[in-house]
């Protein structure tokens, strides 16, 4: 079989083989519902007790501080709405570059009473403090600002924004999908109320994700039920899943660092090569994922370049590639102030553990081509 | 590595060999994300489509009809929150022996303001219609019995509950999560409005369910974001998990019939041997799921008996045992009008594709072991 070189990693991330291992005995005699009470429940019980270890310590959390859900957007939606229908409608503050799983669950509050604020980005990427200290002023119950950019890679300063949100009494929760395993993230550290994390953004499989989140957070369930994941997260447990979460968290604390060191390389070299190309490479300037690469050449179409790649054998995204068909500019780039005409431009290379120099140097000549041809097209066109 | 004889095949069922060969190559060299626009993605896209087309066909749906979430308890939320999210409060009827993934959440619309009226269950194990229709004559909005119980395996009258809360202008779901597989299923002769499955119930791996829903019933979505399976269910597509639900789908209208007539022979022998023991089968006299029995021994306590046979190598389950420990008796049975010390009693047997005669014979000759030392021991104490 033909194989595109992936380099789409923000999108999902392919199974880790030690992952795999790991999760297999689950999908075979180890099948065991976890709340049954014979040898087939105590299995997956206890793996499922190893894995939110696992897991926990991988942010520097307590394992009791970690929900188990389907996934990344399903945790989202679980804090936001969770906690507020445990409250009375107030303000709530969601900066303009996060997920729409943050997103359309904070308008669906809206609907209900709720007052949204947008926390502004600066053209850097990061968001901006001075309009942030406006919205704190409005008293929000909840602030939700992501702990890097799945787009840009930008990350954010979430232990100072978490600190200033505390202090003006709001629950802070920071959407970590992005950051894990690809920057340190540690809980305490970071000092907010509740976290997202999703285990096939880090090598681990499509099924699992958590909200780790401080007891002193109330949370009504959405969905309800069996009284599962402490009465928070009902339903028969994703044991093969979580199991390869809990694996797949202790491989990125692992390689965290090696990963990090030769994967910004790679970004680097591919950078100057853009620079080369006179691309402009979005929120450049900001710390940022060491993997991301968010860049546009000028008066080309970005899904039309992804297109073009892609019959090349390369998988890259346009836009925010982890949600569905979306016509519509980044909502990120726009926030920055990027020109609508650029942020359609847009194209998003992330690298990852499978990634090499040789894929990236191949990448780079097939961009020159398709770009020298498009440029071509376009010019004959004016 | 010693493995005992599974009877908990309502709690969960092993992955069939044949689904978990469909499943593994999305947990390899397939593992993009659905929503990508690339080839990796259009595998996934594609993987995707095939199984709804699959699911759809095992119960007479459209696959647009077909809105996949992680699981029965998701799906069972999704309806009930999601269609209660579109409409004022009002009156919802839910009877006595749902799963707790319906009784939880009709309790937490009760707190928004919903008027709760509980269906009552005959001693048959049947819904009673005449109580039933003066929750009809209350004009719910929404009504929700399951199609086929957990614990006792009662069979309901959907098609004529659905068509009679039709007329009266009610939103009609039931959780079908027991009877696919066990016994025919059919979306458009029920005559429902919406319908819930889990594939790990029918050989198929967890972490995937459906909501099948009539297109006019509005919905407002648990999980929003990406807008991902047309906006009802946002957060990447768990594609290995939807395979293997397609997969499982295919598997079990195909092997429906032979399974059925053996598993009831399997449950009729052992069910004349509870009678030897003077065991009570409890909705004996009830259309009945062919593979289970719910039982008890006078005096017995269930949760010790289970825990006797599970030392002697025998998985059962005591009340229900999908659900987190709990340590009240059955809701189905006292909602039957089981008394509670009989219901403290009882011990569900789910056979299966795996179970053999022999599984039976051995469980026949431990139960009598058990049974005698614990009645023994109960008339010493006396
Ligand atoms: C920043 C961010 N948050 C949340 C999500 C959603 O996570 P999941 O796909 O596990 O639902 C994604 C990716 O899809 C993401 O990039
Ligand atoms: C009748 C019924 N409905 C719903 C569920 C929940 O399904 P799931 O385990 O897929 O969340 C179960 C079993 O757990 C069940 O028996």
């Amino acid at each position: 079989m033909f194989a595109p070189v992936y380099l789409d990693h923000n999108a999902t991330t392919p199974l880790d083989p030690a992952v795999r291992e790991a999760m297999l005995p689950y999908l075979d005699a180890r099948f065991g519902n976890a709340s049954s009470r014979h040898e087939y429940g105590r299995q997956a019980r206890d793996a499922i007790d190893r894995a939110r270890a696992r897991v926990a310590a991988a942010v520097g959390a307590h394992p009791t501080e970690v929900v188990f859900t389907s996934g990344g957007s399903e945790a989202n939606n679980l804090f936001l709405k969770g906690a507020a229908a445990t409250m009375k409608p107030g303000v709530l503050a969601v900066s303009r570059m996060e997920h729409p799983c943050v997103r359309e669950p904070a308008k669906q509050l809206a609907r209900l009473g709720w007052q949204l604020e947008w926390i502004d980005v600066m053209p850097s990427g990061v968001v901006d403090s001075g309009q942030y200290a406006e919205c704190l002023a409005k008293r929000p119950r909840m602030v939700s600002v992501m702990l890097a950019n799945n787009e840009t890679g930008a990350i954010q300063p979430i232990a100072d924004l978490a600190a200033k949100a505390r202090q003006a009494g709001a629950w802070f929760h920071t959407d970590a999908v992005q950051a894990l395993g690809k920057v340190p993230v540690d809980f305490r550290a970071l000092g907010v109320h509740a976290m997202t994390l999703s285990a096939h953004k880090i090598y681990g499989p499509l099924g699992a994700g958590a909200l780790i989140v401080d007891k002193r957070v109330e949370l009504s369930p959405l969905i309800a039920g069996g009284g599962q994941e402490r009465g928070l997260r009902s339903g028969t447990e994703n044991v093969a899943a979580i199991v390869g979460f809990g694996a797949a968290c202790e491989l990125a604390v692992q390689r965290l660092e090696t990963e990090a060191m030769r994967q910004r390389s790679l970004r680097d070299d591919f950078e100057a090569a853009l620079s080369d190309m006179q691309a402009t490479v979005f929120a450049a300037g900001a710390p940022r994922l060491p993997g991301t690469s968010f860049f546009a050449f000028d008066g080309i179409d970005g899904e039309t370049l992804v297109g073009k790649l892609d019959r090349a054998g390369f998988a890259c995204a346009s836009g925010s590639a982890c949600s569905s068909a979306d016509p519509e500019p980044s909502k990120t780039l726009l926030a920055m102030g990027v020109a609508p005409e650029l942020a359609r431009s847009a194209v998003r290379v992330s690298v990852g553990r499978g990634t090499s120099a040789e894929d990236m140097n191949r990448l780079i000549q097939a961009l020159r081509q398709e770009v020298q041809a498009l440029r071509g097209l376009a010019a004959m066109a004016v």
